[in-house]
């Protein structure tokens, strides 16, 4: 299945893309897509249900995040070699993790603001993961029984703030709209082999990053069960698991996004994402 | 006032404590301490109550944190200068901004639970603050109008998870009771002037901390001002405002806590936690 929300920023309803490419509306049907409807009980109630008897949506209706309820939105940091290379840093030993502000999420095609005083605004295409059941302490072997399913994500980040101003990345990664998540959650059945998915991003048309899970230094199973030894992971929790080369930071020179910029993003089965660069 | 949320962890229900130090139940007249409750005119709904009218609590009851729907638990570090001189380090030409995972928020005198492999587990006691409104690009003049309250916090840091497992702090921060906040969250018009509260905290009856907000670098006002340029900050978001002097890390030799150890810690006016150190 394909869970999505669409409405209004901060009222978004619970829906679902059928196998024709159609929005439908879950209203009345569960509360959200959250909490337990992210369960495998939940997920497998939804697959119950007949699809062609839910109402339509219009297609341009605005999409938000395709979660709701998240309490932690996880990043992993440099978890792609030649990304680690292009930033001029060491793959890590073990994960790098840090935090985004969920107040960061928002929707595939919402307008990426760029903070007042950004001067170093960057792109990163991530697969995202979407936790469905409580996980503490799990075992790599059973990881990925915890995940409801996984989304595209673009980890938003504005370098100077991350970098240049004093210690932890926390404030170049949380600005508002610096976590666009979707365009729909693809339940873990359909996502195939979640290491061997292409995955891009494009600036104005042009190609910046094209990679693949494939290359990733800790994979999704792995993650979770690392992440898990530290904190118990909550249904809804967003884990962003790195970004594969081509970042503007890598390039030489550098390069960031400014007013106008059109920023479109996709991976393979997942869906794509397009923001419009605008000044707050 | 002083509010605060009772019952079993997950299902607190809002409270207050009355000026005779009685637990007065408000179900039914809020739905909980969070969201528009914090606001000015929520907080002003709840004072026209008559205490004296609602029913008393058990004062045996468990507390939870005083707040609920957090989404940013936002930590500010090496915030007094004699705290980063113990820790060996400059204080920061601004302030350094980490998350803790909200899912480490516990109440105060929950059990502080040692995480597996833990060798390393320090406190923190800290001021923190409860944000009343949405809180974006506000002067440090204004700050202070957007403050719920305050309450006692105790930053729990496992530091070979923080230091030690490669970059970022997240990990030594964020696991589960590493958050307690309480007993109350004390309203900013009976917090008095919060640049002047004594703070300390004991471990095992020994006094481990004792400092006064006095002494922070980077005072209330500026750090919501400072935050609110990165981040929208929402009602019920934390924040934790840094530590004085007399964490474990900085001992000679360094003292960690282990199973059995009782952590008690206060802030004036604020009122006292107690934790006793559990393994996982």
């Amino acid at each position: 299945m394909k869970l999505l929300r669409h409405g209004a920023p901060g009222s978004e309803r619970p829906g679902l893309l059928d196998e024709r490419g159609v929005i439908r509306d879950l209203t009345g049907i569960v509360p959200d897509i959250g909490q337990t409807v992210l369960s495998d009980a939940g997920l497998s109630a939804l697959r119950g249900i007949d699809a062609g008897s839910l109402p339509e949506i219009d297609p341009a209706t605005r999409l938000g995040p395709p979660v709701a309820g998240t309490g932690k939105f996880i990043c992993i940091g440099l978890n792609y070699a030649d990304h680690a290379a292009e930033s001029g840093l060491d793959v890590p030993p073990e994960p790098v993790v840090f935090m985004k502000a969920t107040s960061a999420m928002c929707g595939p095609r919402d307008a990426l603001i760029l903070p007042r005083g950004s001067t170093k605004t960057d792109w990163e295409v991530e697969l995202a993961v979407i936790i469905g059941h409580e996980t503490k302490y799990v075992s790599e072997a059973d990881a990925l029984d915890h995940v409801a399913g996984y989304c595209v994500a673009n980890d938003v980040s504005e370098r100077a703030f991350q970098i240049e101003r004093a210690g932890q990345w926390t404030k170049g990664k949380s600005c508002d709209t610096f976590g666009p998540l979707g365009p729909w959650l693809v339940t873990r059945d359909e996502a195939g082999d979640v290491q061997d998915l292409g995955m891009w991003l494009k600036v104005n048309g042009e190609t910046m990053q094209q990679g693949s899970t494939r290359t990733m230094v800790y994979g999704v199973a792995f993650l979770i069960s690392y992440l898990s030894q530290f904190m118990t992971l909550h249904p809804g929790d967003v884990i962003s698991t790195g970004t594969p080369p081509g970042v503007g930071m890598g390039m030489r020179p550098p390069r960031y996004l400014t007013a106008g910029d059109i920023v479109e993003l996709g991976i393979d089965g997942l869906g794509q994402q397009r923001q419009e660069v605008v000044a707050d």
